[in-house]
C-alpha cells in the first residue's frame, strides 16, 4: 500500500488528490489518502510549513505503527513539506511531489520553468531546488499570485496561470512547465495543449514512481542522514527541585 | 527584552544557557529564557527538528501576543531549528546561533571548521551552511560522536571533542573552530587555550549581536519571504456531507 | 515497446542486459534489446564514447523510421553515451542508466558514492554528474580499476569491487552505492547484503521508470534544446570547380 | 578604542563618518577616525583601490605601533579596501562596511539588493560578494551612476538613488536594500521610510558589531591566512656588482 | 605542422577558414586544413555534433598515423565538437575555437557576451562554458537566429547579428563580444569598429595559440583523462552459438 | 615592446626572469624587465601583495607615460599581484603568470595541481582560482613550505618541492602540475622528466601568449570594469576652516 499524505487540512484538496491518483492506471499497489486535519488549510510560507511538517511526521508515525505499514509514501504538497523528517521515520521510500516533478522535468528538457501560487513560496521552492541539485536546470520559479484555495474556486484562475506560464517560458527559454502546486494537477492536459511544451504534475509522477520503486525493492538508506531517531535518555531530575 | 528560545525541552540546558548569557556584560536589554517543554530533550536529526520547530513557532506566537513582545529573538540550537518560521511571525530580528557563529567565523579567518555532536547532524548543518553562503569558507563540518546530553554528564567528553577538533583543524587547514552545539558553549575559553585558534560559541555571539541589532533599529523584512502568514479563508462545507 | 540500446558491441553484455531486464516484473510494455555492432566492445574513455554515440544515433534513427517506433528508449551504458543526441531524434522519452541511478540515489539518501570501472571514466562521469545537478549529493566517483570486460570473466572481480566500495563509503560518509557500470548490475542484491546500504543498478531503474513514463504520457520536449535536427540547405557548387 | 579608517583622502567624508558614528549610542569603546591623506579622494575602481589599500595598511601599521593599539578596526569604504592586508597586521578584529552590511542583510531577509555609485564598482563588489558567500542571497548589485563626491554636493542625488533603488527592488524581488557606498549612510532612515523595506548602512553596523566583538573577546585568527607578515632575509649582494 | 579540422563537410567554410588563417602573420608552423566530408554541412544541435565528433576522431586517427603527425590541432567549430575525444588520440595539444575565445575574453574583460547562430546551440555552448569554468565571466550566450550557412550567403546577416550583439551587450553589462560561430570570423574588425568593445574570433586565437604552445613544448597530459584508448580484448565466442 | 614586471624588489629574481624569457625563441617583440624596488623582496601573503600592487600600478603609469608605451604587460608573480589595477591603466593586454598557467593547464588536462611555496599563499591563490573560473579544473593548491627566497639558495629545495608535487598528484588524481611561484620556473624541464606529467611555468607561457596577443590585435576592454580611472573633482575647502 502506498500512503499519499496531503500535508494540509483541506478535505476538498484531498478528495481531488484521490480522484486524480485513482484515475492512474497500471499501478501495482493500493493507494490510501490522508490529510493532516490539524495542519493549516493550505501551505503558504514558512510557518504553515513548520506546522504541516509536524503533522506529516505524526501521520507517518501513526501509519508505521499500524498493522500494515505502507510500502511507500508520497508527500502531496509541492513544497515537499516534512520530507526529510518523514524519511527518518521509515525504511519505505518517501517521495515529494515537488522533488519528483523537478527531477523528471530535467529528463525531458534542459531548462524548465516552475509556476507556483504566491510569491512567498518562491524562496522556499528555490531552496528546495538547490538542495535537489536542480538549480542549473531550472529557468526560474514564478508566482501566478493566485492563492492555493482560489485555484479550484475561481473560474478565471486557469487563464491567469496560463498567461503567467506562457510569459515565463518565453522570457526564460523554458522548454517544459512544472506545475508548482498540487492543486494545479487538474489542468495538466489542458495546459499542455495550450502551451505546446510538456507540462508536469508532480502528484501523478510521484505516485507512479513510488509504485515503481516498491517493485524495484528500493528503500530509504538508514545510514547516517536518515537513520531512525535517537532514543533519548531521560533527563535527570531538575536541579531546581 | 530579548527572548532566548531553547528549542528543546531540557531544563538543565536551558539553565546553563541562562548562566552563560547572564554572564555577558554590556548588554542593553533584558534577557528572558524559554524552553520548549513539549519538544524532544535534544535536537538530533530531522524529526527532532520538525517537532522542535513546531514548538518554537508556538513559543514565538505566544511571546508576540504577550503584553511586551520581545525586541529580538535568539534560537539557541546550532541547527537553527525553526528559524525561517519564526522570522515570519514577527518584525523583530531573529538570529540563529549556528548562523551567527558561522558568519562571525568568516570575519576572523578564511577557513573555519565546525565540530558538532552526532554524524546525523552533519547533513542538516551542511544544508544550513549552504543556505547561509558559508560553504566556501567552511573547511568541513565534523562530528565528535558525543551525544548532546553526554556533553554535560560525561567527564571525558571534553577531551574527546578536543581531540576531534584538533584533528579536523590540522587535516583541513582550519583557522578557527566553531562549536557546533549550544551545549558546548561552556568550553569556549578552555578550548581556545588548548587549540591556539579562535573558538566560537554561537550563543554568546547571537545574543550580543541581537542586542546590538535592536540598538541599530534593524528589523526583519516583511516583504515577500517573511511577510506575516496568510489569513486562510474558511474551507466551504465538505461535499462529503 | 521500449528499446534498450547497449551502446557497445558486446554480444554477451547485451544478453546479460536482456536477462536482467526480462526478469523485471510488472512492466506494461514489451522490451527490445539492441547492441551497436560497429561500436567498441566496451566504452572506456572519450573516444570510445564518441564512436558509440555515433552508432547510438544511428540505431535511434533506424528504430524511429521503423514500422512501430519505440514508446521510450533506455541507453544502457553508465556513461549515458549519446543521450542528448538521441533525445533530439525522437519525441519518446530517452533515459540514461547513469542519470537514472544518480537521480534515484538522491531520493533515498543525502550522499551517495558511485563505483565505476577504470579511472579514465571518472572525469566523464564527473562531468555528467555536474550536468545532472547531482554534484552536491554525490560523495565521490571511484574507480575499482577492474575493466568492463573483466567484470563477467574474472571470478575475483566481485571481491575487488566490494572492497573498493566499502572503503569509498566509509571514507566519504556514503549512504548508498551506485553501481557505475551496466555490467555490474548482476551484483546488486549480493552487494546490498554485504554493504548494508542501498545499492542501485541504473539498468533496472531506467527500464522501470521508462515504462512508467510512457504510462504517464511524458515526452521529450521538442522546443529549443531537443527540437528535431535542422534540414540543411544543399551547399552551392564549390568555387573550386 | 576602535579605529575607523576611511581609505580615501576626503576630509568632508571623514567628518560625516565621525558625525554618524558619534551619534551611535550604547557603544563601550571610544572611536577614533582616520583618513588616508595620500590616497585618492574617493575609491572608484581598481587602481583607486590599489592605492587606498596601500595607505590603509600604512595606517594600520602606524596604529599598531602606537602606545595603545586599537581593540578593533573598521574599514569605512563599501569596497572593503585593503581588508585582508589589514587583518594580517593585527590580532584585533577588522571589519569592512561592505562585508558587514551584506552579512547582516542576509539575517533580515532572503534576497537583498545593493545600490552603489558607479558601474565600474559593480565588478569589484560582485567579487567581494562571492568571496563573502553572499552571492546566493543577493538579488543584484546596481549602480545609480551618481559619483561618490556628488552624493553630498548634488541636491538631486537622493531622488536619483531612490528611484534606482525602487526599480532594482521591484525588478529583482528584493526584500531589503544595502547602501553600497559609505557616503550614502546619511540617507538610511529617509530611504527606509520611502521604500518600506529595511535599508542597511554598513558603517553603523560595522562599528556597532566591532564594539560587540571586542566585548566578546573575538580576535582575528593568526593561523595560516592572516599570520603576521614574514620577516624577509636580506637579499645577498647582487651579482651585477 | 598544425592541423586545422573543420568538423563539418562544407567546402566553402573550409576555404574561408584557410583564407583567414593563412592571412595570420608570424606563425612558426605550416597550417593544413581538413574538412569532415561525411559529417553534416553545418553543426547545429546535438545530433549534428555526435556525427561530426565521430568524423573528427576519424580524421585525427588518420593524421596521427600519417608520415608526419601534426604538432598541434585546432577544432574549428565554436561547439568544440569532439575535443575530448581528439585529445585522447594524440600527445599534441588540441585546442577548440570556442574554448580559446572564451578563455581569452576572460583575460581582456570581466564580463563577455557570446553571440551564436541558432537557439538550439545555446544549451550546448552553455554546457561547454560551465566545463571550461567560464560561467562566472560570461554575461550570457545569445542566438542571432541566423543559421550558419546563411552567414555567408545572406547580405543582411551582418546587420542582424550586429543588432543582436549590441542589445546583448547593453542589457547584460557586456565588456567584450565573442563570435560564437567559426563562420562569423570574417566580421571581426568591422564589428569591433561598430561596437567599440573587443570582438573575439576563436579561429585566429586558437591557431595562434596552438602555434605558440608548440614552441613552448606544451603537450596534452597522457595521465588519466586523456590516456590513449584501451586496447580491447577480443570478446569470447558468443554463447548463442 | 612587452614589459615584464616583477612585483617584488629582488634583483636576482628579476635577473633570473630575464634569463628565462630571453631564452624563448620566436617572439616578435622586444622584452623589457622591471622590478618594483620599493616593494617587498618577495610576495608572501596579503600585506606584501598590497604593497607590491601599489608599486606595480606605479610602474605601469610610468611606462604608459613614457615615449613608447608597451604593447603588452606581464605581471611576473604567481599571485598576479595588482593585475586588475594594471588593466585599468592601459589599453594594452595585461597577463598574470598565475592566471595564464592555470588557464593553459586546463587545455592540456582535466585536473591539475598547483604547487606553491608557503601555506599563507594558498588562500590567495584559491581566491584567484575561483575568480578565473578554474576551481572545477584544479585538484588542489598545495604548499611545499619552501619560502620564495630559499628556492634559489637552498640546494635541497628542488627535491622538497618534487616530493610534495608527487604526493599532491597521486593523492588528488592530478594530471598536470602548475608551478605556483615565478621562482620555480628554472625547474620546469627537470620536473617534467621526473614526474611524467606536463609541468607548467606561467612566466614562459604568459610572455609567449602576450606576444601572440599583440599580433592578434587583442586589447583590454575599456568599457565598465577596466575603463580608465575617474578624474576626481577637487574637494571643496574643508568646512573646518
Amino acid at each position: 500500500m502506498i500512503a499519499i499524505i496531503n500535508p494540509n487540512a483541506s478535505v476538498s484538496m484531498t478528495e481531488q488528490l484521490a480522484r486524480e491518483c485513482n484515475a492512474l492506471s497500471g499501478l501495482h499497489h493500493e493507494l490510501t489518502f490522508h490529510r493532516c486535519a490539524e495542519a493549516p488549510a493550505s501551505i503558504e510560507g514558512y510557518s504553515d510549513g513548520v506546522s504541516a511538517a509536524y503533522w506529516v511526521a505524526h501521520k507517518v508515525r501513526q501509519l508505521e505503527s499500524g498493522a500494515t505499514p505502507p510500502s511507500a509514501y508520497v508527500i502531496a504538497c509541492f513544497d515537499d513539506t516534512g520530507l526529510d523528517g518523514a524519511r527518518e521515520l521509515t525504511r519505505a521510500p518517501v517521495l515529494g511531489v515537488g522533488e519528483m516533478a523537478m527531477h523528471t522535468a530535467s529528463l525531458l528538457c534542459q531548462n524548465f520553468c516552475v509556476m507556483t501560487t504566491l510569491e512567498r513560496s518562491v524562496p522556499i521552492l528555490t531552496r528546495n531546488m538547490h538542495h535537489y541539485g536542480m538549480a542549473s536546470r531550472c529557468a526560474g520559479i514564478f508566482a501566478s499570485k493566485v492563492p492555493v484555495l482560489a485555484l479550484e474556486q475561481d473560474p478565471d484562475s486557469y487563464q491567469h496561470v496560463l498567461n503567467a506560464a506562457r510569459q515565463a517560458l518565453e522570457s526564460n527559454r523554458g522548454e517544459a512547465l512544472v506545475l508548482g502546486c498540487a492543486g494545479m494537477g487538474q489542468w495538466v492536459r489542458r495546459m499542455e495543449a495550450d502551451l505546446s511544451v510538456p507540462v508536469l504534475d508532480g502528484v501523478r509522477i510521484a505516485v507512479t514512481f513510488a509504485d515503481a520503486m516498491v517493485g524495484l525493492g528500493l528503500k530509504t538508506s538508514k545510514v547516517l542522514s536518515y537513520q531512525f531517531p535517537e532514543v533519548k535518555a531521560a533527563e535527570p531530575t531538575s536541579t531546581r527541585g
